[in-house]
């Protein structure tokens, strides 16, 4: 994902038309009529289920308009608020809240050893650098930081570039006390924690999310990693933060498109594990697409804690961690098949969300009201609600195929099931089912 | 370290003259008398010393020659030796034995999964891949290898090679429940293990290690990684595997000068923490260097057992787990500094313990009857006792500043102190000390 700066909105409908105009849809309305549901259950093999329905954290505050204003209240003002990590003696928290980049011992508190590597990219230093410096040094003489500025965009995200983040921090002789600060998106995020995970075989690090995309997901949960050209996030470790800094005024210079592509990852949470949430949503996303800073607290907040719950629980991803991963199997295959960086990772994860739940309607899991509900959300968030139109299913399977939730061979996939918010993540799912989805959405 | 194959024995003393007529040895002992041993101990900087006696395990057997007997006829028998390491729910067995490849039982019980990349090269993959491919799939046929071949040796331990192993891994759509099992000596093993670590964030590995120095060192504890062309090690994971497998039948086909490298590990184990150990090695070096089967099948258990121990207290590398590396900080800047290949590991790190052993007493914490019987096991080994001519004082300085062992600057050694088997871990020591021992041990 790119990051911050200009504020134009390059539209994704140039490069596929179906986005503004989803006349795909009506057809593969038209094809779910002819398919009998029943049927599609027959055939089943491979793994057990494995089922989720949403579980409500005592933290997690209900959707009520009174608990939602009082949290912003809480959000949006200098003191930050607090979400916990737990995992053990790696647990950290996750600070959200108005302008704590000037707020010097937040940061502080994390440095341990006197050396700090920032790692950023060409879109972001000339906008946070400083002022992260700043953060680092104020009052804090000790403390002596170097920084490595990497070429911006999800196509860089590759070894070539991580190999920059080494050769800085060994050319800057850093040992092993020192720690590494992500400045910026989730490319940066996932590569400086990657490089934080392997430099001297493991040193401390921080994030700093600058993007919607990276405040509510990816900086949270300790999942680093770099591209290969056959496939997205194949290489890296599960490696966690000291702790994530949220500093909300840092989407102030977002452009408008990486704003929606974050919010595809908010609606997730909402569909996955929390319909309270996805409600709230509903009613709201006009303000979060005008960027009303209470409902965008808000709605960081409350993705926050549903990722710091279900990390909690599965940390290395046996099971219900693979729940946020709803839409990103055939968004992968977006991004992969049609070139990192062509679409923002939000923009191919809400693709291939709708591909998720076509399938799951297809499967007789859903009703059609949710298929209809996320399509309108998406719209609302002007994301795409169908891949790009040089797809083809030959170009899904074969990027599917290495997927890393393939176990065995059998591929896996998160899909709907029952009210809104339940979710399951199965291989054991009609193959047709599948196959029907990739046809409906894919010209050849 | 390249492994096996044909028994040439290259001399390292086309590299460095001092190794065969040890004319450096007098030298700094004369200089020795001239330094007070007191006034050395007056500029105390930095951290604590960790200071680290010989713990017995009570698995570790004594050295008499009866107790040596009867571990050797076990080691040597069809039924492997079994060392475990103890690291909660990671631990795992070490097998030690002669023909364990052909005991297809001990592979497969530790291949979870259906799929198996085997990471070797091209001097052992002509020698053991068809054993190794038969012991993984004989009686399993659910079971399919695929292979990737790296070219041989310590120079190409690095980003590129590694990148070769996930090529493959991903051309073979393996996936999270895939099994890499390393084939090989050190660096096999450590690029196989790091490939592990990463791909697809971690998945299961094997070691199946060929040399000397693998079996006695690197395959054990879960230290792996590249080198960067500024230094050794210096991008990897702790990451442990599934199960070490030795078979000593390997060890036929390794050339003597790996052998001698793989030896220098051995002597390190006596020196660090197991007195009794090194004067078994004093009496049978001879045994050991005639690839004696009962004595090699001891120093292997041995050592096993003491890294063993070692990692169980310290995976990380907290304090204890540091000891291991005498004479690796000296060993390392020689590797990196004469270029990767040039001399082996085990070369390097005996030059490098010489190096220690002389600061050490320099510092006045040994007296000089250990400094000659470094000397004189090293030298009935065939090892180095001092480091290439063209190593310069700066080119020491400037590699030993990038060390892992530095901490906010300071740089920490391992050091022989008190009797024979004891050492401290510590950046607490005078300069002029280490200054003197490079100038002794370097022309300029």
């Amino acid at each position: 994902m790119a990051s911050a700066a200009n504020a134009c909105s390059p539209s994704f409908s140039a490069a596929n038309s179906s986005v503004s105009k989803p006349k795909a849809l009506s057809d593969f309305y038209l094809r779910f009529r002819n398919i009998n549901a029943l049927s599609l259950r027959s055939k089943r093999v491979g793994l057990p289920v494995l089922s989720f329905s949403r579980i409500r954290s005592p933290r997690i505050s209900a959707s009520s308009p009174q608990v939602m204003d009082q949290s912003v209240g809480e959000a949006s003002s200098k003191a930050p608020t607090i979400v916990e990590v737990d995992l053990g003696n790696r647990s950290y928290p996750i600070y959200i809240g108005s302008g704590l980049l000037d707020q010097p011992e937040l940061l502080q508190r994390h440095v341990h050893g006197k050396r700090v590597l920032v790692v950023t990219n060409n879109t972001v230093a000339p906008l946070y650098l400083d002022k992260v410096v700043d953060a680092l040094t104020r009052g804090n003489p000790n403390v002596s930081v170097d920084s490595v500025i990497l070429p911006d965009g999800e196509k860089y995200k590759n070894m070539e570039t991580l190999m920059k983040v080494f050769d800085k921090a060994i050319e800057s002789r850093l040992d092993r006390r020192c720690t590494f600060v992500a400045l910026g998106g989730g490319v940066i995020g996932d590569m400086c924690g990657f490089a934080a995970a392997a430099f001297l075989r493991g040193v401390n690090f921080i994030q700093i999310p600058t993007t919607v995309m990276a405040q509510v997901d990816s900086s949270v949960g300790g999942k680093t990693g770099i591209n290969h050209p056959l496939g997205k996030n194949l290489i890296g470790a599960f490696y966690q933060p000291q702790c994530v800094l949220i500093d909300t005024d840092t989407l102030n210079t977002l452009p408008d498109r990486e704003l929606a592509s974050g919010l595809a990852e908010v609606i997730k949470y909402g569909l996955i594990r929390d319909a309270g949430f996805f409600e709230w949503q509903e009613k709201n996303m006009p303000k979060l697409m005008a960027r009303d800073p209470s409902a965008m607290a808000y709605a960081i907040k409350r993705s926050c804690e549903n990722k710091a719950e279900v990390v909690s629980l599965d940390e290395k991803e046996s099971g219900l961690r693979a729940t946020l991963n709803l839409g990103h199997t055939f968004g992968h295959a977006i991004e992969t098949g049609f070139g990192y960086g062509q679409w923002l990772h939000g923009e191919a994860v809400a693709a291939g969300t709708v591909m998720a739940v076509d399938m799951s309607y297809r499967l007789g899991w859903i009703d059609d009201s949710i298929v209809k509900r996320v399509h309108n959300i998406l719209e609302q968030a002007k994301l795409p609600t169908a891949p790009p139109e040089t797809m083809t299913v030959e170009m899904f399977k074969s990027v599917m195929a290495v997927d890393k939730k393939v176990a065995d061979g059998l591929l896996r996939l998160i899909l709907l099931k029952g009210p809104l918010g339940n979710c399951v993540f199965t291989g054991d799912y009609d193959r047709k089912a599948l196959d029907d989805t990739l046809c409906a959405f894919c010209k050849s």
